[in-house]
């Protein structure tokens, strides 16, 4: 049994995660979150909201799961979310063509379809289904989109969205308003996205519905320095930057390219392309590491070039190492330039330009043409006034012959040059329309609680027994306190379950639990990584004190029923034995 | 202008609401919720939360917005969730066909669709789109779900979820098991639910996607009691029974027979069918006001028989009174009997039910049958052991006659008499098996939204000005402190940046506006609910002190930057003249 079936085993039993619809025998791609992980994904959520939305002042907007297809022809989605796919001509189960070729090739996700069709015949690979050889037709394009019908009739196609991005993209012009028509601002969005893949294989990895976190940060093209960027220049990420990879994808590998170096250091030596970049991956980290990621299992990777969409500057993954599926990306942080917003301008036909003032106003030299329409008027009648715009619209050059010559309606019209006089003006401009860059942060949510999860999931021996515990930061923790009755007497669980009343009034979120030996159910709460539990024993209806037990190290303090939720709200934001010493010190 | 086109003017205007896809023309039936729209649902949702995860207890989980048609064809949706539909032949576009008798029968939705062919046939509707007459074919039935393809080909059929309840019944089995099998146990979902609407035309209150908050609560059939009753049984609510509704469908129209009573009354006279579903009505009624519903403008109508779904008992719904669209329902609270889970079972073939131990187990009487296998083996060979369980399988009944008869693969097989002795044993019974009731509080997030909104908003005449005012409560406020500098100059812009910052910090929600005149501001503010401004003056330059003006009474109070972030979190808690008079006692 490897990690992943542990954690999944322990997940589906404990109320985690179940497969979706196995009543009805299931589906692959589709997974529930349980009564605990739904917690868990709530806290995490959260804690990305107080880091993003509070923190970072990137307000956040809700958009429908179902977009229009004008939206994904504009971004690219309806020509180019495609996976490479096979059917067997026997027995008709369809394929992703490329992950036939796995071990053949390198790189077979790199591969154009009629490489991967020469190889998979070469090679005479079998139906993984039905065994049948040589049954592979031609391979297709399959586009990865859920698609459905907007209302009745098959007039108007929609989409289950494929990232929460293109939401807040259509919203440019009204989110540019709320922000005051000011650069940079940032906006998130957290919600379902959806992949239908042609044949998911990895578990709670390569889901068809999930959540993401996204943040689309909208800057000035000339402006790529972070005014933040000195609080964070000295944190030391691991970076595995392009030219440090072997391969050109180097799928799962980590051939020991990856360094360690100051933000400050991979900016000034030109590894990350610029401040704001490398401060959203520094932003990055203290979200994986404050939600229960090992930092030691952790790397930023960086696209190489031809990974890379050909629009980006610059890309980063955060990747997690993982036990069955290697390094797997959780994170991805872009500088995506004007891509996003001059797609959507060209498709739309409105202007998605702002105006970036500059300190102060430019005097600019420019041409002005003076025509003389006391005889342009009689001399051109009806289309004096297009001669009249023709003229205006011409440069230095044009004016400069001998001859000048505008265009009316597709046809070349002479106008003698005494009629067209020009002079230089100075003219002062405020400043100069740019399409904004949007720098990206892209968090895959399922991905990060499963790394979050096995992370934390280890196996400890206690005097002889298997201890199985998730050391979880209590912060994410789903259940936060256990509140236990030494033993399964009433004179013990009633105070026991008066305790955790208070401690729900006093905002933490408890579960009480007197079913078993204590021992068991210390068992039971470390599995599910309640970070501390509170026992209830004879003592306690003497002199009114309870036991905490942490979950990490085990060590217990006594203290007064009265101190209790303060010392484990303390002990929930700075861990046990900091908030153990300092109730020690106080009482 | 009606109420309706104020409210949406200053949603848009102001970053609640934005028609989705706007950049391409838009899409009925969409909206995006913007930066305040955003924050107004999710404070909205954690009260929510509060009430029905914390404190009831109810679990949350997430299942997919996806599902397989399995699940819909045991809820009943794949044949029964639809509208009737005609499309006009000359410009093809298609009605709700209801919609086109409106204001020729009292009740056209209750009609079957042949009568309602004959009603548009006899008056000769014109199609409202093209205005051609008798352009409409038969009526068919539209289906509401949303319909896609999971992975390639056409096998596997997927629907947008029409309700997020399914999700909870299909999980029942790990749910049972995860609340140690007791009921009653309870969960609860929050998340997009989807109706793919014909031609939506109510704006915010009839979208294709919406966000529904539902708890399904597994009771035991025979206890219908609530252990909490005692707590809210003298709380009034305004009930519309069944029996004081004037038409089967009453559409909007209350005809006076709204009555108050005590929740303990309503039970005691059969207004509603048991406590535990009064307690739900209270829930619910305690939910709406403390988001921002005005009491007096909601109501709690009960389905008439007809026009409840057939297997329930009782069915009600919230409704609130909107100036457009006349009452409108926001919540249902139903007692769904076991209708949901014999389904599920039924299509399944599992078995839902669970085992309701006695306080006593009981001591039942039982045939017990004890064939001669010494004769019955070598007699009947290969079939012996068929015999035997067909013989175990008889009632007294079967055992009395001279012959004993039994069914062997279909045919009658006669056994003798003296082959089969029995006798009447007595057996300890711990329980029975029954299919859990599920009372089920279904809340509309989105028309929740609009009706606070509505019921928050005034105009008020101040000074001979218009006011605008959302008086949300402070809970719910999207900004919950504007921190504004009296006038536009960097002596008081620089603590005012400080003092928003700390209160940041503190976890309240602040603006930041520096731009206008400061009764500007105050307007901006009060527009969009902002509940308390701190203005920074030039007193707030010699002794730290700044000014707290509330948004419903106008009245302002000083105090020391010191005491600001306290006092303005107890106003949030407890409002301004509370918290102001507090303040006043302590300082």
């Amino acid at each position: 049994m490897d990690k992943y079936e542990k954690i999944i085993g322990m997940a589906k039993r404990r109320g985690f995660l179940w497969n979706s619809f196995e009543l009805y025998g299931g589906t692959a791609g589709f997974y529930d979150y349980g009564p605990l992980g739904a917690m868990l994904k709530r806290r995490i959520e959260d804690i990305w909201r107080k880091m993003y939305v509070i923190e970072e002042g990137f307000y956040e907007i809700e958009t429908p799961t179902i977009g229009i297809a004008a939206i994904f022809d504009a971004s690219g989605h309806t020509r180019g979310f495609s996976d490479p796919m096979v059917v067997c001509s026997k027995c008709d189960h369809s394929f992703r063509a490329d992950h036939l070729i796995e071990g053949i090739v390198e790189t077979p996700d790199a591969l154009p379809a009629s490489e991967i069709k020469r190889l998979i015949d070469e090679h005479g690979i079998k139906c993984p289904q039905c065994g049948g050889t040589g049954t592979f037709g031609d391979v297709s394009s399959f586009n990865l989109m859920f698609k459905t019908t907007i209302g009745p009739g098959a007039e108007r196609v929609g989409y289950l969205r494929p990232e929460t991005a293109q939401g807040m993209f259509v919203d440019f012009e009204h989110l540019f308003r709320f922000y005051r028509e000011k650069l940079p601002f940032g906006v998130t969005q957290i919600g379902k996205a959806y992949r239908n893949e042609i044949s998911p294989r990895q578990g709670v990895i390569r889901l068809r519905e999930f959540t993401q976190a996204e943040a689309e940060i909208f800057i000035n093209p000339t402006e790529k320095n972070h005014p933040k960027f000195s609080m964070i220049e000295d944190t030391v990420l691991r970076y595995y930057p392009a030219s440090h990879q072997r391969v050109s994808h180097p799928a799962h590998e980590d051939d020991g390219g990856i360094i360690e170096l100051t933000t400050r250091d991979a900016v000034d030596r030109a590894i990350v392309a610029h401040e704001f970049l490398a401060y959203h991956l520094v932003l990055t980290h203290l979200f994986l590491v404050r939600v229960g990621i090992d930092p030691a299992r952790m790397r930023f990777r960086q696209h190489q070039p031809d990974e890379m969409a050909h629009y980006a500057v610059d890309c980063w993954d955060a990747e997690v190492l993982t036990d069955r599926f290697g390094w797997v990306e959780i994170v991805g942080i872009a500088d995506r330039t004007d891509y996003d917003l001059s797609s959507h301008a060209e498709h739309s036909k409105k202007d998605l330009s702002v105006l970036i003032e500059y300190d102060t106003p430019k005097q600019v030299e420019r041409i002005a043409v003076k025509p003389d329409m006391g005889v342009i008027g009689p001399l051109y009648k009806g289309n004096a006034g297009k001669v009249l715009a023709a003229l205006k619209g011409l440069g230095e050059e044009d004016l400069r012959g001998d001859e000048i010559k505008i265009e009316i309606d597709g046809e070349i019209v002479p106008i003698p040059r005494d009629l067209v006089e020009y002079e230089t003006v100075i003219e002062e401009v405020r400043g100069e329309r740019v399409i904004p860059h949007v720098i990206e942060p892209s968090f895959g949510i399922d991905r990060i609680i499963y790394a979050a999860l096995e992370h934390s999931f280890s196996e400890e021996l206690v005097a002889g027994v298997t201890r199985n515990v998730l050391h979880l930061p209590a912060e994410v923790a789903p259940v936060q306190v256990a509140v236990l009755p030494l033993l399964t007497r009433d004179e013990l669980i009633t105070p026991s379950l008066a305790i955790a009343e208070t401690l729900r009034e006093n905002g933490v979120f408890v579960s009480y639990d007197d079913s078993g030996t204590i021992g068991r159910r210390y068992r039971r709460n470390d599995e599910i990584g309640t970070p501390f539990s509170v026992t209830i024993d004879y003592d306690t209806l003497g002199d009114d004190t309870v036991t905490i037990r942490d979950r990490d190290s085990m060590a217990q303090i006594r203290m007064p029923i009265g101190e209790l939720a303060e010392t484990l709200r303390a002990m929930i934001r700075h861990g046990f034995s900091d908030a153990a010493t300092r109730h020690n010190q106080i009482f």
